[in-house]
């Protein structure tokens, strides 16, 4: 019985991963680099692409808005004149609490994969789910903020662990709390050796334009990469 | 096709029901009041948690940790001599981003139900699942962080619906944030007409004594309809 459902779970996973080598496969063939764009509820994933996405130079943008309900992000990320696509997970029951590579495959057909360099795929907000499953991306990002507290990488171990870099945004509020970010970043060391990390501010603009740079870096080094 | 499908959510559904009522039935026969607590990560369950636990005079609490790794948040509980029991929701895959019926019905032996008269189940940090299982609870609260800014309750509106209690936590750091909450409390009131709210900070203790005569009048009001 335990092992008939392990089998399950891991014929899910595969098919996920079979439809996001696909997508890959597909946002490639474009020139396309693709970033899953991760972290809780709040933690300001829309506010940190708004500070950026103008400023990427001869880099291209285009996102993929996840959410449950709604199109709030896609708006204010559409007064950036950047093209925007929404994605909603909420039909039926409550709503799926992360993006699958099928939701994205879904949504490739209304990407303008051919003007665009750059794609950033905002996931559902939720420190679980959405980082047990790949949608086509080259790199993943997750944001965290100050306000969550120092121990969050040891509660979600396995979203610390799937991400190329932790942007830890809202480092303005630091004076008013009891945070001590080498608490945690020994923390996210304990979980994710070596892994990158960028202290920034989307209020304040502290280490934005390292992100941004980081951002383009990741466009441009797939670029090179794809066929000419 | 489509219609297969509905099927076996609702049976997916009704499951969790029935195992939910046979939990409330084991408390109920206990006369211990149950509250499902929800919130995003990092919203500050267990912080307001340890606010008030201590300070509910004639009743006597108990906590059951919803996490999916660790336990952190029951080792700080514990140091309050509250008895406190872990249910970790890790095992396989990325772990269970919510707690179901069947998961507490299994942490019901390891439960000191004639020792207690509330029993306050931390579920996991998320804004989407927890909502939609029942777990055999009398009442929903939700914790709510001023830092996640005021649009929550319309991108995550089914959380906001499932819930008796609202607790708008971390007042304190308002100054320091452009958030609105009269803006909040309208978005709330939109989704949720007349549901209660608390402005609490668990850091200053603002709301504090609002937020445990709340619960302490939960577990007093259930205690009178128990069975003699």
């Amino acid at each position: 019985m335990h092992r008939v459902r392990v089998r399950v779970v891991e014929d899910a996973l595969d098919a996920n991963n079979t439809i996001a080598r696909a997508n890959r496969d597909d946002f490639d063939r474009h020139g396309v680099a693709v970033v899953n764009f991760m972290g809780a509820p709040g933690a300001g994933k829309t506010a940190l692409l708004e500070r950026v996405l103008r400023d990427l130079g001869d880099v291209r943008p285009g996102v993929l808005e996840g959410d449950v309900q709604g199109s709030m992000d896609a708006d204010r990320l559409a007064g950036l004149h950047v093209p925007v696509t929404q994605l909603n997970t909420g039909s039926g029951f409550g709503g799926e609490c992360h993006l699958d590579a099928n939701m994205v495959r879904s949504a490739i057909p209304d990407l303008p994969l051919h003007d665009i360099d750059l794609l950033v795929i905002e996931n559902v907000g939720n420190l679980v789910c959405p980082a047990e499953f790949r949608v086509g991306e080259d790199v993943r990002v997750m944001v965290h903020s100050v306000t969550e507290g120092e121990e969050k990488p040891l509660k979600y171990p396995l979203m610390f662990r799937a991400c190329e870099l932790v942007l830890v945004n809202k480092v303005d509020l630091l004076p008013h709390l009891d945070y001590d970010v080498d608490r945690f970043l020994r923390n996210l060391e304990a979980v994710h050796p070596g892994v990158e990390h960028l202290l920034v501010s989307a209020r304040t603009g502290e280490g934005v334009a390292a992100w941004r740079d980081w951002l383009a870096g990741i466009a441009r080094s797939v670029a090179v990469e794809a066929p000419a």
